[in-house]
């Protein structure tokens, strides 16, 4: 017997900047469901968060502002040395600011992801998981929280009174504890379009995820995460899709627009 | 007989960066009803934000996102090669940044004056002015529309439904045509605190300002734009503030944060 | 007879910025004699100036500095409003900063390319282009400086005292004046891989080119800039070094590191 | 008897951005005998680059560059998670940078000094301070490393075989092993004009600081640095030059342009 039958598919994606682009957000825009949109600090600007929101929405996704370290260089992927108050602060002007944009687009900003280093941060940090919520609930309370499942963010999130939704990897190894293994170590990163469907379809089955040692780590998914940086990664998230759909599985955002 | 007898003073404020600041800002904020707050573009930045408006809140000031071109090292006050699209654009992205960051601090944006050359370009471009204002609307469509008065910036304002408010400036010589004399030219920028408060009770009185030679100029007037930038600077603010209250002049914010 | 029996071939590289890449730096570094590296502005930084002057140095390729405007987002494209003291400025901080980070990696700077809209800007303003050329005589005076053929920015360079070298394009159609046809219009760019190299094979051998209208324009040429931003591109460099080897020209640097 | 007779004036200058200047830099100018200014990362850029080295060549003052970590933001003085190997990448960038500024104003680098977390950071971990000297080295390897007396700045200059000076602090309080008393400790920054002025007496006549357990600590003394933020502080260095004047010593630069 499945646990879940409606699931919901997110992506990072307009993560350009001027002459540059990562990944093929219109053929994602396609697949996915939900589209975590760069804000302008680690990558991203008016322009593409613009053309980015006008083609979710045109595509019916749903658009989660995707606030990070103002890093471009880095990509927000390291990790800056900004106070809980600091952060809270980036996150409002980064939310505020999509939520402008998204207005300006005809669409509507229903959730937020933070990213890269920032995510790593509020992970395991409860304080910065915290202050990342007070922003987003002071800027719109009604926009819901995504957070790798199991982790501060979560609970932070839900701490501050937000709506909370988990996500997992689709392409990740998990630790018994919950938390990815490492990026470095072998067998971190899955590479197999079938292999991936059927273990994503295996998550949605179980409710959890297998760690690295066999354990069953149940964990609640209102979300998988994909990637799709690179043609083939398109085409891996274009076959879990089919493989969701059939078996039975309907693709909806988790945080849908309502009127 | 009076033709006013509620004005507004607003002045461009939070327009440091990092370790920079320029003018007093908590000086002029004891003073002026309505604050000009830069949006991280061409100054300001997160952190100065939010102490701005948690600043103004705690004075009953007024705030309005105060957008400009992204040039800090020109203080955006070089005009930049943007399409009206572009400016679309990061007029959104700045004022939903700062509509974000308001909330956070506890206060709320009501009205929007764009900066340096972007707002020179709108005093003259029609069609600048129309799409500040349509990113301005798609924001929040309650948002006054704070213009130079007699400008292309009101008629583009007003094109696109906004409310639109008209400043006139305490420290400036006009020209018979209703612009400002070029800030080169001998008398352009007024200097004496009793000229200056002189001249505004008059243009008040009036509802116009007497041009370089002699003209009267019928302007609206919703509120006075002055400068704070250097501690004489500050000195003739408050002396400003007091003869309009000496005379019977009602300080007040043209757009007031209501409930 | 043949004019000429040795040739550069020159191509902008290192134009990438974080995450980001343009083009395939390394396949085309196996074609050019030349490379021009973007110096942090418009685009390139310091890891990326390091990591191209270190691939061209083990393939013998001659480095150039590539300043540009300071507009990542832009490219450097667009033509920002600078005096020409300004740009005198901006190009000699890059300049030095090229020659320094080209020493790290053990190679040396020989010649300077302006890029994008500070090239065309320089070939039109010889005010600009002389600017140019004062500030790479003040950092370098042996420093040779690669302009386009017949423009503001050879002659500007030459009044200067510089040594001056002029390239033309592999792939633009030109106009009877020798300037490129504007890239909108049809026929501009050229984009057939025989085509290309039969074209620079003749315009070699007659030391000119044949404009859109016939007309044969002389120009001289120490350099051919290619482009490599899609592999398609760099199958059409390929094509054209092989087509000069196979008609019995020489590539070589026209500024190669002396002794 | 005296131990020394010759001493250094060092100080940070040109950190000034755009529109922002941070010190009264002439007034600075006209008093110490090196000036250390930034290179366009932490603070200061192109024009006021070149702005600072004319008015230091027109003054006889020595320029050295003074490169940090790129964060405007915070003024260079958070440490950035870089590794040794880009940090050597960004310092010769600024380095290489400064020289070719100071070679179109007319003057010469004849020194460096990293700045603010990037200085603490070479004052501690040899292999930072060792990335720091090869970059040097590759730029200029006549160029001097300023660091801050008996550090690991200072060892690790003359491993990769660079000339090294050692400065002390004018206005700070050591620790007994020689070390800097934190800012925010009682007693940690002197600010009497005549204390620190008897007390850089002392130091210059014993060779090394009091500590503030009254311990005595041998130091090495090219250079003393001084602070010019504010008006008070500029009138604490014009008092410091006077008295040590008056004690005999004279005031010339560490590292002078030879012919």
């Amino acid at each position: 017997m499945q646990r879940q039958r409606t699931i919901d598919l997110n992506a990072d994606l307009g993560e350009g900047f001027g002459p540059y682009r990562i990944g093929d957000d219109l053929a994602l825009l396609d697949i996915v469901t939900s589209a975590n949109v760069a804000c302008g600090f680690h990558a991203g600007e008016p322009a593409i968060m613009f053309a980015t929101f006008q083609a979710a929405k045109a595509r019916g996704v749903a658009i989660g502002a995707h606030p990070g370290f103002e890093d471009r260089a880095h990509f927000g992927r390291r990790p800056l040395p900004l106070s809980p108050h600091e952060i809270e602060q980036i996150v409002a002007y980064q939310v505020g600011a999509a939520c402008g944009m998204a207005a300006l687009a005809g669409h509507r900003i229903t959730y937020v992801k933070v990213h890269g280093a920032l995510s790593n941060i509020a992970s395991v940090e409860e304080p910065v998981a915290r202050a990342i919520a007070k922003a987003i609930r002071a800027v719109d309370p009604s926009l819901v929280c995504l957070s790798l499942a199991g982790t501060a963010g979560e609970r932070g999130a839900r701490a501050e009174g937000l709506i909370s939704a988990a996500e997992v990897f689709a392409d990740r190894a998990y630790n018994p504890d919950g938390t990815l293994v490492a990026r470095g170590l072998p067998g971190a990163v899955l590479d197999d379009a079938a292999t991936i469907a059927a273990r994503v379809l295996a998550m949605l089955e179980q409710g959890g995820v297998i760690a690295t040692d066999g354990t069953f780590v149940p964990l609640s998914m209102d979300s998988i995460c994909v990637h799709g940086d690179t043609p083939h990664a398109v085409g891996i998230v274009a076959r879990l899709r089919q493989a969701l759909a059939e078996a039975g599985h309907q693709l909806a955002a988790f945080a849908p627009v309502t009127p």
